[in-house]
């Protein structure tokens, strides 16, 4: 039985609906939404993007694109919002697109979890694109972590909590675990991470973006360190640290 | 990739924090709450106890206990409840002190739970110690199902999760499973069922009970069958199907 170490503390939260019960104002989150927020503002950085700022409308992503004169994407339902000019897809944002523009992103999930972490002292973003960063960072910064994931609507997903357990599973040596939630991710990715693809096949999510002919997304979104940058959330806005 | 099937469905919910994203009208709803409160109730009703009384407050109890001369039991952080006479270990209630008596209890997380899920079609008490019987009845009802694990403190817990797990794992090809979370229960369970004691050992719910002396009650909750009965909970009681 593991003892309380002088270790910092490491958690996770499966649903947004839960993050309420923790105190993150002491914490390092790290922010979590595979398929797709979290992916889509690596790739759109570690290809030049000045930087990222993500809206909870489709009303404030057109306004501050005025304003910026700013790349505005957002989904709804599967499809680009209304009034936008691009999507949720990762692979919408190349270098020759994205370098040095600024884009103004509006998701469901991942959006509205970084607003929710906005007492944390620091947030950064997490997604299979950056995973050797992410625990390369939280290692070293030696402070306490929530490990928040986007979820669907509040519900729980499969593939933010198998980065979850990705992330555990690589630095728990470093960190005091007395969280069941991330007992249970770690479990998980162990159980499933030598065909991770196959896996993500039962996901409802998965079934979700097949329908909309997002299958290249999926496995983009899993590859691990294929957009190898550090993203920061600072003052509303998304860049590099 | 699985297709949806003309299988009844069946989900997960790990915390009832939860539980207001489903609907519940239609469904059989099995409330989880391994350590201790279901296990308690399954141990009580199969020595003969007339019928369980789940009551969300130490007041309520001791107010009924005295109008209907039930036993009375509950415990709030782990020692029994000022006012009340019991707690809330199983290994407490044998049949030669409950048979043919009422017992009225109050837990932290179980009790509310149950009250939480009044709108479902039916409502009935899963633990390790009737997983059998819970999973013929589910399988017999052809109904949608429900998983509602009681956590703890709205976070989610390893024991409840392990239980969700092992049902699925018994019944799966009879239902048609849309919902990660049941994924994950499942995965969770096939990954730790060898050794299901070892990893409770990591839970952060044991290292509770350890603390507070009962190390024998863990063991007890993880036999499985060990308390074959199938209580329904109805009209505020819960008594035998």
């Amino acid at each position: 039985m593991a003892e309380p170490t002088e270790h910092p503390t490491l958690e996770v939260c499966l649903s947004p609906a839960l993050l309420h019960l923790y105190d993150l104002s002491q914490k390092i989150v790290v922010v979590i939404d595979v398929l797709r927020a979290t992916s889509t503002i690596c790739t759109a950085l570690y290809h030049g993007a000045q930087k990222v700022i993500p809206v909870d409308s489709v009303e404030k992503c057109m306004e501050i694109g005025r304003q910026l004169g700013a790349v505005t994407a957002g989904e709804r339902d599967g499809h680009i919002a209304p009034g936008l000019e691009h999507g949720n897809s990762p692979l919408e944002y190349p270098a020759s697109f994205i370098r040095d523009k600024i884009l103004v992103l509006t998701t469901t999930n991942g959006t509205r979890l970084l607003h929710m972490a906005k007492d944390a002292e620091e947030i950064i973003i997490g997604s299979f694109l950056n995973l050797t960063l992410v625990c390369e960072y939280l290692i070293s910064r030696k402070r306490p972590v929530m490990l928040a994931c986007a979820g669907w609507k509040d519900r729980i997903n499969l593939e933010d909590t198998l980065l979850a357990g990705a992330i555990i599973h690589r630095i728990k040596t470093h960190f005091d675990i007395q969280c069941d939630a991330a007992l249970i991710a770690e479990k998980l990715y162990e159980g499933t991470h030598k065909h991770l693809m196959h896996h993500m096949q039962q996901a409802s999510h998965y079934k979700r973006l097949i329908r909309h002919g997002f299958e290249k997304d999926i496995a983009y979104c899993l590859t691990i360190d294929g957009a190898a940058v550090l993203p920061v959330y600072r003052d509303g806005a998304i860049e590099l640290a």
